[in-house]
């Protein structure tokens, strides 16, 4: 193979492109950010960095990347000038000393900038928060709820996958008042949990495997609950329980709520409400499936009912390291260069 | 390979065998019920019936069966005579026409002898019942909860797998006079859908590939809400939503709980409801996953608590093939003939 | 969502748009094929057709593709005028018909073109050649091995999957003479055998399950052997068995060779032979796997030697939908074009 | 649930049963044995080896056997009395002492006593062979080729997993004096790695990948050459290519071999050979796949010719676990015991 690096230069402008650092890219969100950055036209990444694997090339811990001309560096050794935008994938608790020593942009794929109280982050996650007088000046980075607020932000908490699975399945009904009890039932492949070795992650364990687990204790859900109030202005309690299922990528959440206007009515609600995003496709007729948005930026929301019990069901469905991180992320780095949204984004799932 | 027969012969004390037919074995639970009643000890599959594949060598169908000397007749054709019980795999409504012609017992896999009451039958699956008579002298045939019922009956309508897992992780609390809302999300392997082909089942689609379907609407709904009457006594409204995952086998429900009482009395609660059964295994930590049951009889139940939205979290598994189908009717079939009910069910989960 | 197909226009530059023709839209190639030139700078997709499906709208078919713009036409009713270039995934025996009625380039998919003797072609798929007498100007399209004569082709017979993976895997050692034995073991995801339902490919039979099929009986080895021959002058004799493995996509062949050379030389070969084709990746260590090369246009391979039994193993990678079919026909368009090869499938693999 | 080892004890003779080990009992091939064990009529597992769990139920180790009544023990601690028979599943090297020190019958799951010579072994195993003088006491164990053998040992090398499947579908044709070529292209289940966490077992990599490894240079290599030796008489070469697929259990073995007889000649060869084996079934149509044995101890065989290339291809399937370990093993304790060889063996495979 030859010169991939000249031919992707020279399919962008030279000479506008923005310089990104990773921070931790050595997982898989990391890898994803990596790919999608790729093909983006106004960006180049100009460093990667990993402690650990500092001055290895990226294809000897992705040999899919074999050919793609980027070799770790060690971000504690590192002052990061000339770039203009860090996407952080580190370990909770991490992500604050990087914004810190970073002046420019930062978009954190971890939770550390996703509450606006240190203390909550404190008691969800068990670590002393890295720098808690910049959650002030970051927002949390759902751009079709919090647009405005992003544009003119530092520094983005780019959210959980759950938490965006969640949220935006349940904001057309928040906004407009809803109130009473939610039950959120999400199904998630494996790959959320990340590269590290557990027995839980061993293939001959987890194929043909699936259940709950952490079940009434997940860190995702004070953040779900805290975004919520966000947007309704008040305080909300959510049933929050994650599943494990034998699939790699793919996050499927069932959302359970009183049925507090007919399902006509929702759905118009629906509709209207993301008639202007792109990556939100509400839908009318058959079943939300995890595979019609693998490999995209999409998210998928169908309203339901359960006339017999009353009750109103939202499913949602995200590629997880797509919308429900890596994907996501380069949305908000989009909005933050004042780029359209979807550049680099706009691509459909594969199937099959 | 030779003499497999033979061997088989010898093992059992011959002269002492029942004799089963099995009708519509040509399906999933079909090969089940062949392959566990191959070493029950007091039985023998003396007729495997199937009206495409009369004529046809059970091998033929079920490769992993050659060797087996079982071949396929015409149901049609049959009068039953010799045989001293029936197990009905057949379309729903075909199941009366069997059960007045065969007048011995009968453990019908099928829905058709689920309800007492033929209207909601009709209503729940879209047919005439085949022999409405008959529904009074059927019983719904979970033996933990019914097991004296069951001993006395002709007929049991096995039931479905859904409704097993969730039955059983509600009996306890329902028993004591629960009647609050029920929520139950279940997860299933794809062979509850059977043998026949559909583009949802083929693997380039299903394989990595997950989410609910029929929301607010499947005919499990109706089942289980009239199986938690004829526990309480009183009607009860169950939020029921089913969820495929790329697995072959096992259910697992997560059943959504007010919280009516502590965390330690629910415990304790289950742990005293089922002490003195062989297949439930009331769990106190750890996650339940579908695998801990998988190719074996049990149900493993737990109770969790989510304190800060005060409900209960009951999580039950199965594997649908065998709790949820095959093995509960050979369970059934046991307690017809004052057999001891574990025969030929006592086999522990293959792992991994 | 709104204006996706908006902003696809606004990302090419109209006005230079080659426009493009699928017929047989309605498989996994043709999605693949709507996929990729989704993306592609200088095409647009300008009409899809499907005999069965005409009418219903992309996303009835691919509910991923929701928010996509096209509708199919049946290809009977039309005269494919303005279309500069058809793309045809047809049973076997129908190309020929729509490359006489299109007088623009055509890229077949199937295996119609892929022969120059229309009697190989009968005796090998059973059927008669549609159009024996274009089978001249026809080209069998590996670009890396057949680049000038694919430019100057207004058909292009694309390759199969199997053939891809094989050819490139042997091409250099051919190029020099080898004419021993060949021995290729392929495994393949389950894609390749297509949308059609079949006992085989239903989920709950094909997971978890694996092993050879059409042994010494593929209809791919004499489409290997002519290609080989075409490159060496000579006939070869390969033995070829397939297997299916329970995985959606991908190929690895592992290719099984006479040591006529060391190992070193063998490396330095391949090296030198590909050092300039862009989507051939020559390894030097580590194993080949199909996940690196998933979701992308690239084919790995690598060369191994088994010393003590004196043989050479060349094992090679694919993405059997991609560099298999609708990546390697894209590649194609572009050389009939005149557009950089890479364009449009410059992406790399996704992981995990 | 309660009861189950009261059930067990009156279920089995009590009086007659055999006292069996297992050290090294924290692996899947300990797991299977102790379910397999669990329903021998004739034999009861007394104690549960392993030094980094002792004390621990193995329930905690293994949650499907939540019920069953064993706790692991210190094997450096124990002298082992009052047993009949040791199974050794412990790392290479480990055997040769456990061997010494128990002097009563020992079947080793491992490498250590599969070789005559321990001068192969070290230089297959990169270790000093931990009892060489008692090489000359053990026999390879598989029962079909080397019955009386076995019968007279103290000691048995139990196979491994991909020697098994190779050296029976192989032997019929070298007893008969076959010394050609021999390529045998392996695929199998990730189960035949074991429980330690890997990189290349994680989940997300391992699904949806494939292909071979150790290329030229597997540990099998010697023990499927040393073993086709002893029965010919003369030394072999074997070309051996492992590949691993997604999937948990199962092996394949499709062995590439010359035209010595016809087809007709090498199945009938074959129905001889091994007419009287009753885990052997040597098919006549069909494809072979892993599932058709998947649970159970039967190999699979079937022979395939490719007349073009005057080949004869020779395709075996057998449950890596079971007959390719801790069924094979339990064959052979049947054997040292006297008792008829499918003891607790004669299960069908689980489908689907």
């Amino acid at each position: 193979m030859h010169d991939c690096c000249i031919m992707v230069k020279t399919t962008r402008e030279v000479g506008t492109l923005y310089k990104i650092g990773i921070v931790g890219a050595s997982g898989y969100t990391g890898a994803e950010l990596i790919r999608i950055l790729h093909h983006h036209p106004k960006c180049t990444v100009a460093k990667i960095y990993s402690r650990s694997l500092a001055g290895q090339p990226v294809s000897d811990v992705f040999p899919g990347f074999f050919g793609m001309d980027l070799v770790f560096s060690d971000p504690t050794e590192d002052d990061f000038s000339g770039l203009d935008l860090l996407f952080l994938a580190v370990p909770a608790g991490a992500a604050g000393e990087y914004a810190k020593r970073f002046k420019g942009k930062v978009i954190d794929l971890g939770a550390d900038f996703r509450f606006k109280d240190h203390e909550i982050y404190s008691k969800t996650y068990g670590k002393q928060h890295g720098a808690p007088e910049l959650l002030q000046e970051a927002t949390y980075g759902i751009p079709e709820l919090f647009r405005d607020q992003i544009k003119a932000s530092r520094i983005v908490g780019n959210p959980g996958c759950y938490p965006t699975s969640i949220i935006l399945g349940l904001a057309p009904l928040i906004k407009t008042g809803y109130d009473g009890e939610i039950i959120a039932s999400s199904l998630s492949g494996t790959s959320g949990a990340g590269k590290a070795l557990s027995d839980a992650q061993h293939f001959a364990h987890r194929d043909e495997n699936f259940g709950p687990y952490k079940v009434g204790c997940h860190r995702h859900t004070p953040e779900i609950e805290k975004a919520l109030e966000s947007l309704s202005g008040k305080p909300h309690k959510v049933v929050f329980v994650p599943h494990l299922v034998p699939a790699i990528r793919g996050i499927t959440s069932t959302i359970y709520i009183d049925r507090v206007m007919s399902l006509n009515e929702a759905k118009q609600l629906y509709a209207e409400f993301y008639k202007d995003e792109f990556f939100v496709r509400v839908k009318d007729a058959g079943d939300v499936e995890s595979k019609n948005v693998l490999h995209s930026n999409f998210v998928d929301i169908q309203v339901y009912e359960d006339l017999h019990a009353d009750k109103l069901i939202i499913v949602s469905a995200i590629d997880n390291l797509i919308k429900g991180a890596s994907g996501q992320a380069v949305q908000n780095m989009n909005l933050l260069f004042g780029l359209p949204e979807h550049t680099a984004l706009d691509f459909y799932p594969a199937y099959p």
